[in-house]
Formats: structure tokens, C-alpha cells, sequence
């Protein structure tokens, strides 16, 4: 798989992958020990491709990047302009070091009907994920796919809808990706999730009910991990945290109040937290 | 307060107030020996009002109405179009015999500017609501708030900000009002928004996290209801699920698909389940 | 294995299994739906063995017996007195027709030295566990060993403590036997116990923090079921709960207060509490 | 009250109050920014009470002292003797400058009939608690009764019982003490526990459900906390892990096992656990 051990998803050091970002990130990766990082590709072609990859590859850290999708590039609207887009990326993905893409890369963060997902919708969705995951392939690069919740999008909401969608498209190298975030809004309980997923679950988003500090929210952590542990998961468990976001991006992600006190909060208290958590459940060593 | 005791949001057996949901909301009320109903007002003025009223007189359990606004009553923009609509509001609630109006009467059901409140948006909600009160106050109706999440309001989504807006307002007749689904998106922890609202809570929804059948889910149930008779909590617990929704109604808000097997199963697995632990923590007898 | 799907602990209705006990029992098991009932040996030679293998035969339900061993039959000490005691003991579980015997097999509750148990006294247990599965295995009968708290037993108190003692002993049909209530005590997580015998565990105590009734206590009981699922657990839920004991047995047991109000509580309460949970997790249909 | 804040049970650090121990505990205190601790009176007569006192004076911290009761002064039996002993460790407590005597102080660790108490059990602790609270008052110390399981004592074990022991003794300086340990066996939601003793909790001590790292357990600490909050508990945290026991010592606790590799491991994950989750829900600074 792409990813294993425990990792941060790198917006709690900057929204914008500039060389600073990357540097920063990087430096605290090595600091905190972290097995790997998670790159977001808000704007992928703004991105020094060469400057990443030299970091990540003189670190010892693995990197992933992840991102949603324009709205030009929605696959169940259009799934060859999805294709042509998630090429790209991968593309750069590849360039910069990376060893996975993964994210709402079967559509947009926002991209809702008000309505459940229509088979059409569904099948040009498969049609894209089965075309890029095929091109991933080519370059050894795993391809997931993120389930949010029902106000960010309408397509993925549950584990069992990415086990139904990975097992339409049945290409080897796409994978599962859940986010406890948005488990609580949607699974029944969180275990479910975990377990209609099961040997497709590669990575998963660590992050507390209201995207503060793990651990002081109202997830059942314990549930997660015993249920990760159980099934034998041994994927990336990256913590993700959104603070102090610029404002188009909390407008986007609904997320305009101040939900940790700082980003050094979630690092001091959130990380222990869920490292600890991991290491009772026996996630890592 | 308006009510007491265990009551259940009546969209559990129809969605719209008409003569045949009244009977059915009432007469399921006495088969479950509920002590009140709730009554949602999506279209109050096609109401039988006289209807409701001999209806709800005869039965013995409470009744009170709930609503969000329209968008060109949305006090944030327009206080006076929102004074206007709910004194409407407050004059139908009153022939029908119920004893308050609660529910997002500061706002709508899909009102966000992308962005925390800003003062000039809570002075001119804080105006609406003083005046909406005084006018609820004149026929004896109390008047109550309750915090829905980030994505379906951005003005009042904690027990906090309840308390703050109450506060502001400083009438004898204001009340907040929790649910247990919104809150386990917003608060901290789950008695963190209880604790915060302390005297001025006197309604809650009990919800589950998927809006589906309450105790199947991830709310941490123990946790509200010790808060909850910690406090010394008196007023009304209305379990509240959201099944079967019409396309429209669904669409706003973002039920699309079912979140339970039926009614029965909501009433048949969830109410004990509520009651049982309402009992438990010696919230009800 | 031994049973499986969702059954009770015969206790609920009475503490001695006489012939008016067995018809009490396989009549609720019939009236509740249950797919198999435990019965607790503690006077073994008393049993009516005719009687309860035609009721049982006749029932469709599924039957397995259970004990704690008296003081001059612990295998620490003696081995072969255990052994002698507990051949008996299968004698009479196959006339009574049924297919497993399990609980505190390998010691006695009470059995405490106040210190861990040394590897002679390990060693002495695995002996007689070794003969007797042989044993058991020749009547085609199950043998299970059932981890208890520390205050009752110093053996066997946790999940990997039964892993390594079945290991230890290497029969095929040696399986691990669990009971929240005594994981609550001993285990880091409650899906930790889970996980540590995984395929060992064919059989589960469902009991409250306090014994009580299922559901109005302080178990994590969603993370019980996500583990039981996630481990792909298809052995037997066994609901148990200890009101109203006999002073005699309430003393061995440290339960001299009610724990409930009644049988009846448990079972209209806790038993549709345990039966939706496990069905909101899979395990039964 | 006796403390305020968030304190730790020396225990941690030695099982005998040795003039080492007592500058190990004052030094690690400080180091660790504690408001007070806990010294357990194992053995009141071999404390060198000056210069326990001189450490206490000079630290800034507060200092409780804690025990159960030798057989021989188990109030149950003899009112008497028991009176005399507390009277004598009172003394002690006040000499080594600690504000008050709480923990088993009715009783034994150990006492059981097998039975639920007698009323004339109940009142002869009645008669000692009430004229050792009234020599304590004189002496200006408050005077704690700890709830502890049903395995390690018969006579108090759930709040309700403090609370209904206090109202029968009602001297004004005798508190009620929890712990999360034992009320994780015996209350039905830890909340119940908290409300059922309210305004007469003045201490608890914070331990996880096998006694080892608090937060590595299935305490639910949210419901302690938030229930803590929301009846407006002003008094002492404690931190109570019990690790390394002595032989003679952890026979008589039945903690035979690690519950934790280290005291280091419960001051660097259980600690900061517990004063973040004690920060959430405003009950520290």
C-alpha cells in the first residue's frame, strides 16, 4: 500500500504547498516522527515538483497527496474531463516523490443534487476512477478515494458506498479511504464503516467531531481503533486537524471558527493522544 | 417552561401539519403515552387551525410548533421581514394551542454566508428576537433558539452561542434548545453545549448521529443525559428522526437516503431505548 | 463450534437446574426467539439429565453447560482431581445433551492467592485442560475457558491470558469464552480482549458493568460488537445477568444488592438492547 | 473543602511514606505543577510527621492523608475501637500539616459478610464517622468517606450509599469521595454516581478501569467530566494509578499484574490526559 504507520496531514502547517510549506512541513515531519505526510493539491500546478521531491526523498518520510476535484472536472457530470484532470495530477503526484493520490478524487467538495446519486452518476464516476486508477497503475502509484459526509458531497458517504464503488471499478491498486470526521456524521456506528470496508481500507483521516484536537471531541476513538485493529488494518493513520484556515477554504469546508487553539495544541495534545491510542490498539509499535 | 416530560417530533408520521397527520400525531402520541408533541410549521398558514387546537385540548399532551425561516424573513438580513413573520408565526401557534415556537427561529435552513457571524448579523437577530419575544410574551408563548450545525446555519450552531444571543436579548421568555445530531458536529464534547446553556435549556431533540434510530449511532447517549440531569434539565426531550423524507424536504436537509427501516423501528427500538435511559439518569419517572 | 447466534444465561429464571427450571427456561428460550440457553451446573449430580435432554431435543434451541470448579477439584493444586471432576462433568453435559462446557473450567471463583499465578500453577492447569478437551473431544463436545475478573479467580483474568493458556494446551477443541462485565475490570480496551483471542473466541458473555440490565450501564458496547464483527466472530451471544441471587451464591459472587428490578427488566430491556446492537453490527440477521 | 485542583495519589511514586518518599512526592509535585497530593497512611505511626510538615509548608502544595482501617478498628463491629483509631491518625494528619483524612475511613479494605450492610452495621459506621467528623472539626480538618467496590468492602460502594451515610451522619465537615476505578463496577452511568452524591463531592479520585494509564482504559471520561462540571464540583482531581505494588500490598488490592510499564508512562500519557480532558470541561484552568 501507499502509506503505513502513523502520519499528519500537512494543512495544520500551511494551506498552500510553497517551498516554505514544504520545508516546514518536512522539518516537523522529521521532528514529531512521523512515518509520512499528506500533501493537499489545492493548486497543483503551483507546486516547485522538483523542491518536493528532493525533500521527501532526502527525509525518509512518505508523502501522499490528496485533493477534491474542480467542478469542470466532476466525473459524474463528465467523466473525461475528470480523467484528463486526475492524469495530470498524477502526473505531478509522481513528480514530486509521491507514492499515492487519494481525497474526493470522484468529485468536488460542494458538489451536491439534494438528491441520493443516480446510477448514471455512478457509473460515469466508475468509468473515470477505472481509467485513472489503470493510468496510476502504469506509474506505481495507488489511487483512493475519500468518503465525506452528506453536506460536502453526495456521491461517497459511507464505507460501504466505497466498497461498492471499488469493487465496481475492480482495479487492484485503488483503495478506500475513510475519515472519522465524517464517519460520525454518517456511519451508523464507526466501527461499520471500518468493517464494510475492510481489506480495501489503506488510509484513514484521524480527526475529532468538530476537526479540533483529537481527543477532545466527541469521537469514539476507542471503537475506531479497536475495529482498525481487528480487521487487521495496516494502512496509513494520518491525523488531520483544520485551524485557523484562510477564509475561501473555511467558507469551502465550513469551517470559520477557530476549532483549536493552534496548530502547536493539536501537535502537543491531539498527536500523544491518538499515538497512544495506537499503540494500545497494537496499530504501531 | 413550554413542555415537560418525553415527546416526539411528529415528522416521524408526516411532514406536512395536515387534518389526517394531526389525527395520526395525536393518536400515536396516546398509544405511546408521550407527554407532548412537536408540530414542525413548513407551510403554517395551510394549517387547520381550529383543528389542532380541539384536537390538542381533548388529548392531554402538550403541543408546541418549531420552524426555520424563509429566506426574505432571514432576521440577519432583514429584521423587520422576520418580526413580521414570526408574530404571523406566533399568532398560529397560538390558535392552535400550543404553548411555544422553537426550532432555527433566528435564521434559515441553508443560511451561510461562508463566514463566522458578524456583529451587524447578530445585533439585527438579536433585534428580531427581542421583539418576536416581547410579542410571544404578550400571549403567554414561550420563545425558543436552537443551534443547528455549520452546514445548515452559521449563526447560532452552539449551545454558547445560544447562551451569548440570550443573553443579549435578555428576555424573561427566550429559551435554548439543543439536538443531539447538531451537537455532535459542534461541541466540543456533548455536555460541553449543555453545560454551556445551564438554565436557559429547556428543550432538546434527542437525535441520533445519522438522524436515523436513536441508539444505533455514535451519540455518546450517557454522557447527555448525565449532563443533562446534572444541570437539573426540566423541560421537554423530544426524540426526533428524520425517515422517509419528501425529495424537497430531504434535499434541504440532506436526508437522501434512509436512515432507518420504517417509523416503527424508530418507535419500536429507539423510544424504549431514549425513555429507558431517560430513566436511568431520573429524567422522567 | 459449540452455539451460535443469541441465547441467554438460564440464571435470568432460576439458580438451580431442576425439572420446573429446565421447563421455565426452554419455554422463555422458545418465547424470546432464542437460539440456544447456558446452563449453569453447580450442583451437577442433581440434575435430572432425562428430563432436560428431551426438553432440549424437543426444543430446537441450543444448550451448553457451564460451572466453576469446587475448591478440592482446582487443577493448580491437583490436576487430577480437576481432571476427575470435570471428565464427570462432561459425562453429564453429553447425557443432557448438550454440546459444550465452559466457564471457570480450570479453577474455582474464589481461587485467589494474591499473586499472579505462578508457572507450576500454569502449568498444572494446562495439564488438566490438555486431558480433559481429550476428553471432551472423544464425546464431541466443546470445552471452553472463560477469563474472570481479578477478584474472583488469579489464573485467567484477560483475552491473552486464555490465547496463550489454549496455546499452551494445543486441542482443537479448547476455545476461549469472554464476559464484558469482567473485561470491564481486566482489559486495557474492551476490543483489546476481543482481539487477543480472536479465532479462540467462540463464545461471549453479554453482562453489564454491574451486572444488570444490558444497556444501563457503563460498557462500551459499541465497541464489543464493532470488535466481535471486525474478528469475524460466529460463536455464541450469550446475555447474562445476576438479580436476585440466593444468599449463598450472591456471596461467591459479590452480588447481594438488585441489580435490576427484575427478570422481566432484563429482558424486555436489555435483551432488545443487545439484540439491535447486534444487529446493527451484523453478527446476527 | 480539603483541595482544590488537580492532584496526584503519592502512591505513584512510593507505597511507604518514608522521609524519601515524602521529598520524592513534593519534588515531583512541583515538577509537575500539581495543586496537592495524596498520602496514604499505610502505617500513621512510622510517618516522620515533622518533616512531612516542613516539606508541605514550604511546597505550596496541599497535602491530604488517606487510609483504610485495620481489622481490629472496623467500625461495622466496633464503633469504639474505630473512633480511637481516627482519632489517633486525625492527629497525625493535622501534626503533618495535611487539611484532611478521607479513603476507606469507615472500614476495611477487605470487609465482607457476603452480604449487603446490616442496619446495625450501618449504624455503628454511623456513630463512629459521626464523632470522628466532630473531633475533626475541632481540629479545623475535613473528614472523607470513599466509595470502593463491592469486592473490597460491603458497606459503601455506589454515591448513593455516601450521600444517604452522610445525611444519617450530618456533621457538616464529612465529604463524599468517588473513584473512577470502583464506580466503573458499581454505579449504573458514571454520571449517576456524580449526581447521586452532588454538593457532598468534594474529592475523586481519577483512575482508569484496571487502575493504569488513565485514558488506556474503558473509563468514560467525558461522562466523569462532564457530569463533574455540570454539578458545579469545585474540589480535588486526583490521580490514582497503582503500579508496582508490593507483593503484601497489591495482594490486598488483587493488583498482581503491571497495569503500566512505568510511573513515568502515567505522569507522560495518563497526566496530561486528564488535565486536558479536565481543561475541555472548564474544571481546571
Amino acid at each position: 500500500m501507499a502509506v503505513t504507520g502513523f502520519g499528519v496531514h500537512t494543512s495544520l502547517w500551511s494551506h498552500n504547498w510553497t517551498r516554505e510549506a514544504a520545508q516546514k512541513s518536512l522539518a516537523e515531519a522529521a521532528r514529531f516522527g512521523l512515518d509520512f505526510i499528506e500533501i493537499p493539491l489545492l493548486d497543483p500546478d503551483a507546486v516547485d515538483v522538483a523542491h518536493t521531491r528532493a525533500l521527501v526523498e532526502g527525509s525518509g518520510v512518505g508523502a501522499i497527496c490528496s485533493l477534491g476535484l474542480p467542478e469542470h472536472a466532476w466525473p459524474s457530470r463528465d467523466p473525461e474531463a475528470g480523467i484528463a484532470f486526475l492524469r495530470h495530477v498524477l502526473d505531478i503526484t509522481e513528480a514530486m516523490g509521491c507514492t499515492a493520490l487519494t481525497g474526493v478524487t470522484y468529485g468536488g467538495i460542494g458538489e451536491r443534487t439534494g438528491a441520493a446519486p443516480t446510477e448514471r452518476e455512478l457509473d460515469n464516476v466508475a468509468r473515470a476512477l477505472g481509467a485513472t486508477a489503470a493510468y496510476a497503475r502504469e506509474k506505481g502509484l495507488d489511487f483512493g478515494i475519500e468518503a465525506v459526509n452528506r453536506y460536502e458531497n453526495h456521491i461517497l458517504n459511507r464505507g460501504i458506498d466505497l466498497t461498492r464503488m471499488i469493487e465496481k471499478v475492480g482495479a487492484p491498486n485503488i483503495f478506500a479511504q475513510l475519515d472519522t470526521y465524517h464517519m460520525n456524521i454518517e456511519e451508523k456506528g464507526l466501527g461499520n464503516g471500518i468493517i464494510d470496508c475492510r481489506e480495501h481500507l489503506k488510509y484513514i483521516h484521524l480527526s475529532e467531531s468538530d476537526r479540533g484536537v483529537p481527543g477532545a471531541g466527541t469521537i469514539g476513538w476507542n471503537e475506531v481503533f479497536a475495529a482498525l485493529a481487528a480487521i487487521g488494518f495496516t494502512g496509513g493513520l494520518a491525523m488531520e486537524s483544520f485551524i485557523n484556515l484562510p477564509p475561501q477554504i473555511g467558507a469551502a469546508l465550513s469551517v470559520w471558527r477557530p476549532v483549536a487553539d493552534s496548530a502547536e495544541q493539536v501537535l502537543e495534545e491531539g498527536l500523544p493522544f491518538l499515538r497512544n491510542k495506537s499503540r494500545q490498539y497494537g496499530l504501531i509499535a
